[in-house]
């Protein structure tokens, strides 16, 4: 069978190079376009990733495919997505249509049900394409480990503080060492918002052409902290129903059983793993899990201080399941379903 | 005036060497003993600190002064203290004697009126001294926060977080960079049941001999991030009371000004800065300000997920004002109250 | 075929781990015993690997073997290779015996013709097994990219600076953040010396029963950096006979055809690899290229200070190729001849 | 006496912002124009120091002036300097102008008599200012402790490796976290060649209206390590007559006597530091003492591969000495000479 042939945008940063690495030889995808920011448009892409002082700025461990070296770096901006969507399916990991109502933005695992928002949408802007971003790369993890609670026990109020690594920044320009070094940032415009707004899209329910939010209240406050890649995040959760520490630990490990059932070639064997050890997760160790692509809880205990209050910590890799390698699995899902 | 005679336990850590930095020709008192763990006894101060590669571990930006140098350390233990206080007051960094009923906490500006315990300390226990202790580091920098608030507006329930710099963890054998570097740690053991319980503790009311705790509920998640100095805690207060974010900056930033006229020699000028740039504070940049005596503030804004909820992001000095000067500041007021 | 018996002595620090880790399921050798210092003695290998606060520390990618975990750790102390040569080849990574006269200290690929001196240590010291150690980890990469150098084009002098790892400092107990993060220390103690001399007996030539060491003089500054893993050294060499860069290069590359053609289980496909981008090698992106047994090579360029002069940096990873790997290579490599 | 006016050129960058910290109420010089690239011409200082996310970014410890923060930004160029110089002395950080014969490149308490080039240059250049540049930040440090072993016991050949800070990069766009954090970088764009060059040069005699470098041979190798600010370099040096480690060690502690004695205002109370302690110096620890004008030489020993050998270790403070303070020390030198 043809390969489905694919464009990565936004292909010079971070996110965009562990797309290449995680598309080279992929048995149901090719990569026949590459777009980015202004300043790469033009160039060969192993020139795009070439800075000025000569250094080759290819950041994964995986070398870079000769295929993809020589390929022109086309001009990205914000009218090119739904120019690609008029014919093509985008999976996006950009937040420009992130909180549209007819735009669902999907977890693997988590709320690939909301696919039944792209027919409307496709009707409703005339579109043979669709966009479906996935979300920030902050609340990927969240309303991962928030989505077995909220079916088993609901859940009324989430308390969320972040350490998130410096490869979440992208590479434009990056975060500088004089900034983070024996530091940390307390701050990260724009990321709370899009943490508060996504985690209640994404474990909202359909209703008719668009998502209604979950009633849940969520408080983000994120920070950077001098860690190369995966984001660490505490959670404070007050649950609707009371629940023991074990149940709720049950819950978590048994989530997305369904669908990795299905054996989608980037899924992980798990979605999500809980440590009984109280020094995990921690980012350094337990970022690469499963490719990258497994959610790590751990600490998970009573919070003393919210009704029928629990609270935990998570590490997600930002990069991989919260960015590229996450937006190939909706692909490979929505292939699956006939989307694709 | 003849100085007071102070001894200094627990010498050779850091929170001792910052003692014995803070206390070269101080005008108050004078340095005439020092003690550590039995593995330092009987070594002049000089060895004791000089490891087995011959490296001097003096950890002060300021020169150790030469009369602690030749100074013999005497050999510590938990049955240290209370031989002490049977003639002398101790003002402790120690968690030993935290959570005895009798026994106040202090935080300089929050609670030193708790210094009313101290007679029955006396009394019921025969001595002539008494201890007082200082918090856990990661408390002095929340229960100073929270107390201007809940003086103004009463507190529900406090969620916080912690990213704690590495030299709270003292030299004993202290964090190393294989576990730290490019991670994150999140789990201090017993650091957070420690945080909970004392920030209650010391907002609470004295009822004859003891103190009542506060009944608001607190819950804490303390982790460890690579860091030198300065503790950072992200923290989600519920208030009984609605107030404006310019009301809890101003209650923040008024706090402590009848403590800080009485001039004490240790004293900061503020107890509380609160900045309006949304990237402070950071630990890097805030945690020497007024010597490290200063609890910085920022990022105050709305909750939206507690009722009357309010967040904000504060950093403060785990060595100087959450222990070494910070206990010193607090003698000094004991010897304003002629306590001591 | 059965299994070789083998036990790790030191098998609760770093390179112990790592030597766990590579013969887990390994074809030729069977772990037996395990030995540390006498603070780990008696107890099993995973409790003596808990610490205090009852973190587990175990430092590799690769999971514990649950038959390692199980294993009681028996007590080590400098007589027990000795103890164990009496009977049993001892291939080792410390250091005591690698000054000794008839002990060859060996590096795959550079010397393994030192093997010779095996017969004569039997015989002096009425042994039938033997002692043969590998080299400090920072002796490996200088003297892996010196001997072909020294083959091609002769040596007179070489000066070294070595950025080492923390991980090269063991485990008991490590470098403290508190010493690095942010910092330099231009200081390890007996490191220059250890390298000084082993690098000239490496390349030196067996005369009667013992090593005549190379005549060639060897400058070594040795300090620690903020990286968890790699050592980095820049060398500067001045040769008996001028080469060209390209000539240098050549020999770099072609280093060690006929050991690699052996096919050694552990062995990686190059010993050297020299590249052409300046910013080349990195300890971060070069360590674990070929498991770690990969010595990178870059910047060779002339040094315009020396006569024939040569400059180049180069990256090993000092608990694989440096320590554990390495050591195993060498067992592999006798057992190949029939030494073990 | 009215000030001098100054302008202060790269005004927006980590050196330019340490000038302004420096310069703030200086007793001789007052800032009146401030200039950077052409991305930040046209705004006020403080507007062009805050980032497109709102953050400000002053680097100082110190605060900014409000007299400069109001200050209107001008465009530099690389005419500019030629520009003022023909009418205004001109103290520069920038290369530009650093390998021209008649340019004399200035370390105070080196080669201050260079100043005998500037009358030259003037008539040559038609000129009633002049340029005169500070070196290469890495330079600085090196040339330093150079001069009193020329002068003493004449030098031969040197060979540097530098461990470089991340600061010396300049803010545009600076060292990325993801590029240095738990790494070595191996090179640095035209930095040893310029480290060459100017080394030579400065340690050169003037003859005529222009520079003879001196005649040793110089090799460097320059990397990249994440520390925040202060060079840590090794040297090696070959000296053409032999000398004691005690000379060497007596020769460094006495260099500068008579340009200290003058009494500058910026000027620290020792050029060069030497420690007896082998761990020492160590950039975090040693870079800011006295106000990071003082370079800190330790480990002073032989060299056992090159004749005549000594080898040691230096930190220096890369944007303190190494640029802002060591071009004012010399603005105030050629204030006391008068060509200013």
């Amino acid at each position: 069978m043809a390969r489905k042939r694919a464009a990565v945008i936004g292909a010079t940063g971070i996110a965009g190079q562990q797309f290449l690495a995680a598309l080279a030889d992929h048995p149901l995808f090719e990569v026949t376009a590459l777009a980015a920011s202004e300043r790469s448009a033009g160039k060969a892409y192993r020139d795009a990733i070439t800075d000025a002082s000569g250094a080759f700025r290819w950041y994964c461990a995986e070398p870079l495919a000769p295929a993809f070296a020589g390929l022109m770096v086309q001009d990205a901006a914000k009218e090119l997505e739904p120019r690609f969507a008029k014919t093509t399916p985008v999976i996006s990991t950009a937040s420009a249509f992130r909180y549209e109502d007819d735009v669902p933005v999907f977890i693997p695992g988590v709320n690939l049900d909301h696919d039944r928002l792209i027919a409307g949408q496709k009707r409703r802007r005339g579109w043979t394409g669709f966009i479906t971003p996935v979300p920030n790369c902050t609340t990927m993890g969240l309303a991962m480990t928030l989505k077995p609670l909220h079916d088993a026990f609901g859940i009324r109020q989430v308390i969320m503080t972040s350490l998130q690594s410096v490869s979440g920044a992208g590479r434009s320009p990056g975060v500088l060492t004089l900034d983070i070094l024996d530091n940390v940032v307390p701050y990260i415009p724009k990321e709370e918002e899009k943490v508060e707004a996504e985690a209640r899209k994404i474990l909202g329910v359909v209703d008719g052409d668009t998502v209604r939010p979950a009633a849940f209240r969520v408080s983000a406050t994120c920070t950077r902290v001098p860690v190369l890649e995966g984001h660490t995040e505490t959670v404070n959760v007050s649950l609707e129903r009371a629940a023991a520490v074990d149940d709720v630990k049950r819950a978590l490990r048994e989530h997305g059983r369904e669908f990795l059932a299905l054996g989608l070639h980037s899924a992980p064997s798990a979605l999500i793993d809980v440590s009984e050890d109280p020094f995990r997760p921690q980012p350094r160790l337990d970022r690469d899990r499963e490719h990258g692509m497994l959610t790590s809880v751990g600490r998970v205990r009573v919070d003393p201080a919210l009704p029928n209050g629990i609270k935990y910590v998570l590490v997600s890799h930002n990069t991989k399941m919260g960015a590229a390698r996450g937006a190939l699995l909706v692909a490979e899902y929505l292939a699956h379903r006939g989307q694709i």
